[in-house]
């Protein structure tokens, strides 16, 4: 099998470090990527340090990365939408049964037989787990990959495949018009996508951050307000004027002060995982008839069609470019959310090692 | 004004005693009612005995009950829809703006500048606060009288215009269709209506029950199957499989194991109040983009609709009628869930006070 050179994790102390992986020869229906950049989610260092060892244990040696732009180097001979020299992205997703009902609606990441993700899935081709995108190259299944719209930067791109898909796929299955009022709750990776894409479908777009110093990037991002969670003279003004909320929160907060900010049949959607419960009082949500949902990133024609629209708009992610070899420091800065807003690694960088 | 025989609370201890409350003359769209039945919902103890004092304190004296049927004995002179003589039934709501969004959409009770509920509401007509049920007579727009289908026991019905329409409601909403996989958590006043009205709409229902004595008792209500939900072998098997929960619980309990059984794009949703905050695992959302909602009572358009389903398909609540005097008793029963499934007062019983 071909070898590629990729940085992995060994244990959930390690750190990441340069390794070498096999990936396997493309079969007829694969499509082989030379990865040009990878973007860096907190999902990657949750992985890649074991802290979903309750409900995701990880794999050892994980190599993460699922926010991956690259060219084709070789097609199989099924293939049909990629020709070698093509510009692809694979997002969070490499398999799916491709049978069960969530497949045949594209909601592959709710694959009843369970999808296989970037890294730390099951891989039936090496026998061994799946990994991710922290490496010189890539073979998916070619419905797992992406065709990225000209014009978009490739490495503003990367991100696009884990948080613009995340935040781009709640906002169309609650069905956000123009017009509406649609709130984002923290800005970060995924955060800053989600005003960028609420803003460019049209919304008045009203950002909650924790953070005062968040408030001019906010606005500069596309957000018509920006509220300060934690005054409640802030925050009392938009009690029960939300169409919907996009929450991207994944440290402990209180979710009952923005229920009650939702209108009528509104909805508010959780894509972070904090790590303990969010207690919910029942009468918030019991009174106006409101929902609590989750969503988990999106499936493939889902992705395809939020680059298409970040095509469209020209919307890419803000980021700062990174050597692989300053992964681990960007993972400590990740824990002090000290990045605007997402770091993508050139995998040029690795010819270094 | 009309003087009307009532019980009455006059303080969160006193319990309900004899007593006698002013109703206004009917308005020109007003309907009197002289009432023949109430029944007793939990609602009522709790607002009796202040229990929800923090968010919906209590005004005395407290003359509960909503789920009223009676006969009209007067009414102004813009009424339309109803003659002295008819049977008519009020439920929890007796007035609201009539102009907001929510009333135009018939989603009265969540109007926007709140609507008057039964009892414990403002009362613009008296200055002071509304009265309910457990009296002689009710004075009310006639916008919030509903007609009761012929053929339909009075008694029997009374307890629709709030168990029934709690229930009817989010099944409507969230679309339940026949042969939909519903589940309902709880086997009182409000799961035992929950259960005749999913299987009327052709749902195949699993109720949910902590008390393996209430087995027999759901199937013949109409539940396909009954699962004790304490025990996790029998909870197991129906992981992913419901389109729909409704969960008729006020008491404290786990909601993360019923959202696991949902279905991908599910809804779960919560018509009981517990006291505390409900943890809930964002996790268990996420996968699977499910939704937990809340839902409030109902329209008066739907409640009619509710009204002439149950005319339609011969349902009414499983009733215990009671003597007035019996009503202390009745509460202390009630908490202590030793009822099949509704106490319901044959207010005839006022006379002899």
């Amino acid at each position: 099998m071909p070898i590629a050179k990729a940085y992995s994790a060994t244990s959930s102390t390690s750190g990441l470090h340069a390794a070498t992986i096999e990936r396997r020869e493309p079969t007829p229906t694969d499509v082989e990527i030379k990865i040009l950049y990878c973007g860096v989610c907190h999902s990657d260092l949750h992985q890649a340090r074991n802290e979903w060892k309750d409900f995701m244990p990880t794999m050892y040696p994980c190599v993460p990365g699922h926010e991956i732009v690259g060219r084709v180097t070789r097609v199989g001979s099924a293939v049909t939408r990629f020709k070698a020299g093509d510009i692809a992205a694979v997002g969070c997703l490499v398999d799916s049964c491709h049978e069960c009902e969530a497949c045949k609606s594209s909601d592959e990441m709710y694959c009843a037989k369970g999808a296989a993700f970037t890294y730390n899935s099951p891989d039936p081709y090496t026998g061994k787990h799946t990994w991710g995108g922290y490496s010189e190259s890539i073979v998916v299944n070619e419905t797992f990959a992406l065709k990225v719209p000209e014009g978009l930067d490739p490495a503003g791109a990367a991100p696009l495949l884990c948080a613009g898909i995340t935040t781009y796929s709640p906002l169309r299955h609650w069905n956000v018009q123009a017009g509406q009022k649609v709130g984002v709750v923290g800005l970060g990776g995924l955060g800053h996508m989600a005003v960028k894409l609420a803003a460019a479908m049209g919304a008045e777009v009203v950002l909650f951050t924790t953070s005062a110093n968040k408030v001019e990037d906010g606005k500069r991002l596309g957000a018509t307000s920006v509220v300060i969670s934690k005054d409640p003279e802030q925050m009392k003004p938009h009690t029960g004027s939300f169409d919907f909320i996009l929450d991207t929160v994944s440290a402990e907060h209180d979710i009952n002060g923005y229920i009650q900010l939702l209108k009528r049949n509104g909805t508010m959607c959780l894509v972070g995982v904090p790590e303990k419960p969010l207690p919910i009082m029942s009468i918030g949500l019991i009174f106006g008839r409101k929902q609590l949902a989750g969503s988990l990133i999106g499936g493939t024609a889902e992705t395809q069609e939020m680059l298409d629209f970040c095509g469209k708009h020209g919307i890419v992610s803000d980021i700062e470019l990174i050597p692989i070899q300053k992964i681990n420091e960007a993972y400590d800065r990740l824990t002090k959310s000290d990045v605007k807003y997402r770091f993508v690694i050139d995998m040029a960088s690795l010819a270094a090692d």
